[in-house]
């Protein structure tokens, strides 16, 4: 397989660079940095997972790389509408395009450009930080979950699961993607937007103080009652599940609160966006969504 | 009368300063700022109330001042403790205590500890800044309700608001002293609270972005349904009437908005948790105001 990686950040150079560093055909497209990779190639450090490309394929225009079999795209949602220029010159009839973006919507946004067919999504569960191009520390974690926008498995979905398994990432296949999306959101909407709104705080403090956990335990609530209106059949026990895996997280800092206090752009639409307006257009309530997407977007334009 | 102001901040010093200008035997309890306001007296200036009271009667102690005919509570809420030893010495068998202070629980609070039967409460609508000891600007409005903590309105209630009569200040007297205290938190709950949590911004910034706006109107409609829960019978107009009201304020920073920037404490509890407490209390789901009230709290704990 010939593999373009669009946006080279925390996930691109990590899932990019485990597919490079097994010797598979990897393309990488940089905005910038592109003298320092070229030199230095990409650096992968901590204490789990710790390797180095030398030699790393970087471009920086899409025509330089041309049509290729699998596009990762690993953008801020944020920047979605530079898809439009970038990924036309990466297609060919098959070509796969696999979203490792955030919330909801990303897959939309690339089967209504794109076509539906081509579209997969993945979930990174991992914790990066990036230090500088081509320089990312592994904090944590590192699996995968991918599955096909429209439809159930099918041969080229194992084929993509291949491609990572043997680069040595786990990688799970599963049938209902968007219900994996959810099942994530039911994590990331509280505690991606408390730590930001409460102050910035971490996952730590929302744990120990009893009215943050609460908050973050209704909300959680609140979003597995949107993803039932949406056809998700999520149960109580996803909330347990996450609160019991945050406990072993200690005081973390999910990237979305570094990204704030770095002064990047949030995701807003696509984590507490889009899953808002899906879950009220099915008519569930949801208040306390509301409200915290509200404030997050307020204080996002702030910072712009 | 014999009249004492306890809290010496831009209330105390507005209406104890109406109040004195207007020739009543009026005594101020400060902790800080009394050598300036010994020397200077208090000015209130602004192009609605501009007015100085040369000699002011300022005390270090309660003891200094004595038995009081009629005490003004303006302290900080998240002060109340320091009147257990402030008011002793302020009292004789009939002393009114009068709070101006706001939110909900103050009433209660000098009830629990000095009698039902002393306190009175009064609601100000007035927007004040205070620039040193002493020295007050005046931006707009000035007029007072007030009423009886418990029964109905009584002799006393009429001299009390007589006193402020006299000396030009607007005083209504109300039966539902609770009711008027609830239809102001319809507003102070969503402003207050929203131009904070949403990063600093200004009425007129909520009013202007429909997300915003519309997170608004939706805790106001929850705090009318609190309201009812709580036996207070206000409507939907209450929304109807704040939001025009807003309207004619242009930018403006509330108080605990300014308080917040300043790095000054916040009355959490008074203006958004004992609401929430009232109306959970009586059934009533508060979502919104739950989420903003926690917020609100880990904000104002991480700048103390």
């Amino acid at each position: 397989m010939k593999i373009a990686v669009v946006g080279t950040g925390a996930i691109g150079s990590f899932y990019g660079g485990k597919l490079a560093h097994e010797g598979r055909d990897v393309h990488f497209l940089l905005r910038s940095g592109i003298a320092k990779i070229k030199r230095s190639g990409i650096r992968i450090r901590g204490q789990k997972e710790n390797f180095h490309v030398a030699r790393v394929q970087c471009y920086e225009t899409a025509d330089a790389i041309g049509p290729c079999d699998l596009v990762l795209i690993a953008l801020k949602a944020t920047n979605n509408e530079a898809l439009l220029q970038l990924i036309p010159p990466l297609l060919h009839q098959h070509t796969i395009l696999l979203t490792l973006q955030n919330g909801l919507g990303n897959e939309d946004f690339l089967a209504q450009h794109f076509g539906d067919d081509r579209v997969m999504g993945g979930l990174c569960f991992i914790c990066l930080s990036r230090i500088s191009p081509g320089l990312i520390e592994h904090l944590d974690y590192g699996h995968l979950i991918i599955g096909e926008f429209i439809g159930s498995l099918r041969a080229r979905t194992c084929a993509v699961a291949r491609e990572f398994q043997q680069s040595n990432v786990v990688c799970q296949m599963v049938d209902n993607l968007m219900e994996e999306r959810w099942r994530k959101l039911v994590w990331n909407i509280p505690f991606n937007g408390l730590t930001i709104a409460a102050g910035g705080i971490t996952t730590e403090e929302i744990l120990r103080e009893a009215s943050l956990h609460s908050a973050a335990l209704a909300l959680m609530n609140e979003i597995i009652e949107g993803a039932k209106s949406c056809g998700h059949n999520l149960t109580g026990d996803v909330a347990v599940e996450h609160m019991k895996r945050t406990e072993t997280m200690g005081a973390y800092k999910p990237s979305t609160l570094l990204d704030f206090e770095a002064g990047r752009a949030l995701e807003v639409e696509a984590i507490w966006g889009e899953p808002l307006r899906r879950a009220q257009a099915n008519g569930a309530a949801m208040p306390r969504l509301e409200q915290l997407y509200v404030l997050l977007k307020s204080l996002n334009a702030r910072r712009e």
